[in-house]
């Protein structure tokens, strides 16, 4: 029932240049874990409203076992500002905000809560920046007692574009 | 590169009965809107891990126009408690827990949280009960200064299981 191909809403202009179905590979490390690398697809859509939904998953690139996903929405307040609303299925909800500069922004968490059973995350900060079609972003955060520190790094490319 | 028919996680056997893709119409109104009707479907689908990936939509039965969405992950860390974290476009994310009883599950949120643009919303419940196929549920909502008051009610039919 919703229209597959309505003009994006003018209050998300300023991200299209994320939109798209992205897929790439990533590292990761922490001090707690071994580090990994992994395999990765984003995809940023759009139904016409002041939003893009946003989905996430990766995979171990040993055997294709799903990893980490994530899923929610971005926005757009001004054309210099940038906000995203994130679930984790590891119990953790995010509120990242903050500038947006052309084609490339940074989100720092302002709001990290959970569930009685998740894992403590106490901070994300997220940088990301595009170029034509490659997206490069890094991601630093704090848990289970340690402070911010670098997480995962990962080089995308976008793969399809949304018909919208 | 996900497996396409891990087997459910043990960590969620007990939420198996709300799997699927679910369609029906609601009815939703709030003091400071005209009441209206809608449109539903929500999917609960899983990778073989300790989790449900939620997602929600709705459109207006007039014009098949997108109403509301939102997007999140179920979890279940004893046999008798449910947990749920939804983001929302409107710039909200929401933690919620409660009682599961069987095919029957109350949620209420601990937590309710917004980017700087959102719309304040304080609390949200969550009832929901299944009876095979079926699944009614009603949310409260308090937001901008309204404080608990019924907002949505819908009764959803399965229309398909997953193949997991």
């Amino acid at each position: 029932m919703t229209p597959v191909s309505a003009a994006l809403h003018d209050g998300v202009a300023p991200l299209s240049f994320l939109l798209g179905r992205w897929a790439g590979e990533g590292e990761g490390s922490y001090p707690t874990i071994e580090p990994f690398r992994y395999g990765e697809e984003i995809t940023l859509s759009h139904v016409g409203k002041p939003f893009l939904a946003y989905a996430q998953r990766s995979w171990s690139l040993d055997d294709g076992r799903p990893l980490h996903a994530e899923t929610g929405y971005w926005r757009c307040p001004s054309p210099t500002r940038v906000e995203l609303v994130v679930a984790h299925p590891t119990g953790v909800v995010e509120v990242s905000e903050g500038p947006l500069s052309t084609t490339s922004l940074v989100l720092s968490s302002t709001t990290m809560a959970g569930t009685g059973s998740a894992k403590e995350v106490t901070a994300v900060v997220r940088h990301i920046t595009v170029e034509e079609d490659r997206l490069d972003y890094d991601l630093d955060m704090a848990a289970v007692g340690v402070s911010l520190t670098a997480h995962l790094r990962g080089v995308l490319h976008r793969v399809s574009t949304p018909s919208g």
